[in-house]
């Protein structure tokens, strides 16, 4: 419970939107609450939300108005028709999308009131705890007025910048970092599995491994921010060369090799670009541009 | 500097054999040594190594014979025309290849002596030091015979088991997972970096979210291991939808989206398959079988 009262709507009573709400309510803040279907607002109203009759009179109960449905064509379903209910108002929107999304959504909200732009880390379960991350992104002062109360949806509440834009990129690429990790997992799981190796085991000797690559991270980093791309250890070159190992290990004991074959053709479009001597860092030029077709 | 003062003979002077043999030297094993190009072992003589005349005249020098050179086919042109000298000899093949060379490999060899396939996971430089892992697999009596000797090439020396093939299959997937990782890593700095967030910065946000990914691999691994693929948090048609963010949010702002494409289709595969309800898991099932087609 804080000391901060600020009365808060949240629009949206998805999964999530139920769960930023009572997390806003069992933190001692005035809720007043809309959903498209109504029924999903009982719960709350247990709990002492007030079930506002339309979405115009929901934005127009709190000056911190939380908008969390399935996408932006939903966002804007239901903004657009408000007008200048959003005069004076916060709008936070927590729904999923693109930094271009984001950045459209802000041109129209700022004609009327402040907005940020969020992304939520965390399943509806963890809101309201320490596991749960999420991001906010738009003009700081606005998101100085309101972090107290917003901080309540979780430890990990973290302002990224003023570009309306960076939740929504942190976002997916945060998600794509942890798809990668998992996948990559999941390949050399399969590939120890054809000669009986359990997961776990694998789990076992994997997990220091990429606990090192990842402490790698920070001075690969280094390097893409200072264009430097000398080779240290490996060049892109010998990466390769073992890359096709990986290849053909894979296609040789039958299992999925089409992860193994993007790896490698990415690496020698940088080799056919003329960094086969360079470091691994030169690879972030194969990801800055977009691919000439589907590998 | 350790007691045990077996005599070694390396084979192949590249980058890491010359490593190897110097390693071996400097812990006190009389070291014969032998390349093609004979050039390559002067410097080894100088620190006490002894140039053998033949491949033969090298195998028959030592009771253990480590063979490093390019591949698999240098390994055979090398071992192929030697015949009984290999009696009674214990061959350490240090050469990277796929589990299945090794498993023939070991066929030939061990008609005629003992053999371990090994694989090195470290760079030259590292070779001696706490730094290097280098995996063996074969008969468990044959790696303890000379595990003391294997053990001053690295402090993580590893024995995975008596399947020929298993050095080869972790050498690969433990690659992989550093690719995944890297590439993940890359794919998200690209992402970020349109808005003008430098590598560094986040760096400094994914290396945490990498690590807590790390720590969720044995619980996905007890999950594959028991076929379990209950949803705890999320299924996978929930990451597919996110993922369609990704490759959108990746189209949209132009960085590559060959990687995200591949994320989204191998979920997309798992659905089609019937998976869409299930936990992250059910995906092993789609790196388990040879695709049918590249994505
Ligand atoms: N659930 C998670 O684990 C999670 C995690 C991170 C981020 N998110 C994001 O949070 C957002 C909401 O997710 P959720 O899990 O709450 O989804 P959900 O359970 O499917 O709920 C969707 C919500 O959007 C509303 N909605 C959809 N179309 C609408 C329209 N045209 N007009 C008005 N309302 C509309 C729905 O109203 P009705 O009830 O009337 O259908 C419902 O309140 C999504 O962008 C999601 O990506 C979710
Ligand atoms: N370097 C690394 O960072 C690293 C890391 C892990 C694993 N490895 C593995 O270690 C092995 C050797 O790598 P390296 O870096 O030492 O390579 P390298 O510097 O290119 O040396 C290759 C060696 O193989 C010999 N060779 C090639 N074909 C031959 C043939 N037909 N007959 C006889 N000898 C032949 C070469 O002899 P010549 O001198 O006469 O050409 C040379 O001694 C490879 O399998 C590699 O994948 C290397």
């Amino acid at each position: 419970m804080t000391t901060d009262t600020t009365p808060v709507t949240v629009v949206g009573l998805g999964l999530m939107g139920q769960a930023l709400a009572s997390t806003f309510l069992r933190n001692g803040h005035p809720t007043t609450v809309w959903n498209r279907t109504a029924a999903k607002a009982t719960e709350l109203v247990a709990q002492g939300a007030r079930l506002a009759d339309s979405p115009a009179d929901a934005v127009a109960a709190s000056p911190l108005v939380v908008v969390c449905v399935s996408n932006y064509d939903a966002v804007h379903e239901l903004l657009d028709p408000l007008g200048d209910a959003l005069d004076g108002r916060v709008l936070v929107n927590l729904t999923s999308g693109t930094s271009e999304a984001a950045r459209q959504t802000a041109e129209w909200v700022t004609q009327r009131g402040g907005y940020l732009d969020g992304a939520i880390m965390a399943v509806p379960p963890a809101i309201g705890t320490a596991e749960a991350t999420v991001f906010y992104s738009g003009p700081q002062a606005v998101f100085d007025r309101h972090e107290s109360t917003l901080r309540v949806l979780g430890a990990g509440t973290t302002y990224l910048g003023a570009d309306y834009g960076l939740s929504s990129l942190h976002d997916v690429a945060l998600l794509g970092a942890m798809w990668g990790v998992a996948n990559s997992f999941l390949q050399g799981a399969a590939l120890v599995g054809t000669a009986g190796v359990p997961a776990s085991t694998f789990a076992s000797i994997a997990g220091p491994l990429i606990g090192t690559v990842n402490g790698w991270l920070p001075d690969l980093a280094r390097q893409i921010d200072k264009g430097d791309y000398a080779a240290r250890d490996a060049t892109i070159d010998t990466h390769l060369g073992t890359m096709e190992h990986l290849v053909r290990e894979s296609e040789s004991v039958g299992v999925n090799a089409d992860l193994p074959r993007l790896v490698k053709a990415l690496a020698g479009r940088a080799v056919a670009d003329g960094h086969g001597g360079s470091d691994y860092a030169a690879m972030i030029e194969q990801f800055r541009k977009p691919s000439g077709s589907r590998p």
